[in-house]
């Protein structure tokens, strides 16, 4: 038998959390979508906006009959969101939370949508002893420069990956739900370990906004950054625009992945020095190889691009 | 009195050869547009296309006639064109170039198109002394993913700059005379030194290309390449195009500008390694400082993009 989803609670409502419940209220994944905060504006917004039924400032309260909560406040205060929670549930699997509709003695299965994962699982398991059983840790790869509920959309996770990381001890039927969940609104949802989410993102998404911030950085403060903005083209937009991301979210992310981060950093500097080394002596072939291959790469990911999107029409 | 225009010789009938006859062609700058390049099904294809009037495989018979003269061919070959071409012209302003229409006695206005102006100087210096009067140096930002004549267009040059790189010595005739076939293709013009140009260039293009093609390349061959991939979301996507381009115009581009390329990699370098310092002590504060600033500046560079935009539109 599988674990109910009649109740989702969703703890902060930004643009994931709204995201997220506008998603499972179109396709009618959960009867009823609640949300808690610390600023009612948002909240009243949400219910204003039919996004969310009822929402409360009061986190008890708030989880009162969940059968799913997800943890959806930024990557830094999750850790500490989470050991705020878990006391409040029964412990992993033995006791349900007053007036829930999940199976008796199951109680809510529980989520987030951090960036990071090693620091999360980290922070629970010093806190805890161990992972909770029925605690799924996941990331949606979506977003937007745009932040908060009124950014918020229904689709913003339609084509876009879901990993899960879940633990060897983790509760099957609460891995299951919580795929069922993510796959309800569209997405593309994979499970992995926690050391290779991380690894991934710090490569795939960390590391370039770490580049971006120090090259936009490095030029605004040469002698020719006057020039440099008002000559600059196509190809030097669209490799710092994620230099405009929030600067609170990033310092968080490079300080939560900061050893997966720091190990990207130096294996990207290393190709750098090479790199550096070749052009300094002149070496074409060695630029050539290297530049080809790097298009091949580059190339090679084009088309896997275009064959997810095309397969997902 | 100014310098007549209308002949204009393309030495070498690409992507941006092409354009150019393409849109001197439709704004009528000049009468005659003809052609010189190694590939004849490439300029037979020009003449079929309707963007010459005709074209020649011999660089003398090319020339004849020319009010101005622009080298078209790739960054690392227009040195050693330009110094095959010279010697087949009048000495700066002496004598005119048989049948040319040109005033009496001045000869052809030359210019080029490559990306790096330090060491196509530097090559005519080296062979002949001293930088020719009536040769203005030039590069127009503007390009495409795609190459050859067949992908010119019309509007490559419309709203994009073109940096003229005059010396004091150059002829402000001839300088004037680039301006205006640059002006009539909607491109906006301005003039620079040759190591401004360079230095801004290496900042704003020729770095960011290295970043790219070295990310790629570092993720490439790291363990978790496959996933790598997979996992990449958009603003990797956004972050890595460039790496896409051309290996051997890169190539090319990396050694031509290879001293200012050289110290841009190693401002950058610092940059990065003092991020990386402040992500290994956790240093929130330095992380938020140069987070913020970059984002300042690269949101400066999105509104001054949207304001040049719209002061043209």
């Amino acid at each position: 038998m599988s674990y109910p989803h009649n109740s989702v609670v969703i703890l902060g409502l930004g643009l994931i959390g709204g995201s997220l419940a506008r998603s499972l209220r179109a396709t009618g994944f959960s009867e009823r979508i609640t949300a808690w905060g610390h600023r009612e504006p948002s909240l009243a917004r949400g219910v204003e906006l039919g996004i969310i039924d009822s929402y409360s400032l009061d986190l008890e309260e708030a989880i009162v009959g969940a059968d799913i909560i997800v943890v959806a406040t930024p990557t830094l205060t999750a850790a500490q969101m989470l050991n705020t929670l878990l006391p409040l549930l029964p412990a992993d699997g033995s006791l349900s939370v007053e007036g829930s509709s999940s199976a008796e003695g199951s109680g809510p299965v529980l989520t987030d949508v951090a960036s990071v994962k090693g620091s999360l699982r980290d922070a629970v398991v010093t806190e805890r002893g161990s992972m909770p059983a029925k605690l799924i840790l996941g990331h949606p790869i979506a977003g937007s420069e745009r932040s908060g509920v009124e950014a918020s959309s229904v689709d913003l996770f339609q084509y876009h990956r879901v990993i899960l990381t879940p633990e060897p001890d983790s509760d099957p039927q609460a891995l299951d739900l919580i795929t069922r969940m993510w796959d309800s609104t569209g997405a593309d949802v994979v499970s992995m370990s926690v050391a290779q989410h991380d690894a991934v993102l710090a490569a795939t998404s960390h590391l370039p906004h770490v580049l971006a911030y120090a090259l936009v950085d490095a030029l605004a403060q040469s002698e020719v950054s006057e020039d440099i903005f008002r000559f600059a083209a196509g190809g030097f937009r669209d490799f710092t625009r994620i230099a405009s991301s929030d600067p609170t979210m990033w310092k968080d992310i490079s300080i939560a992945n900061r050893q997966a981060l720091l190990e990207a950093i130096d294996s990207f500097d290393t190709h750098l020095q090479t790199l550096r080394a070749a052009i300094a002596a002149e070496d074409a072939d060695a630029l050539m190889n290297t530049f080809t291959r790097a298009k091949e790469s580059r190339d090679r990911f084009t088309a896997l691009l275009a064959a997810r999107k095309s397969s997902q029409d």
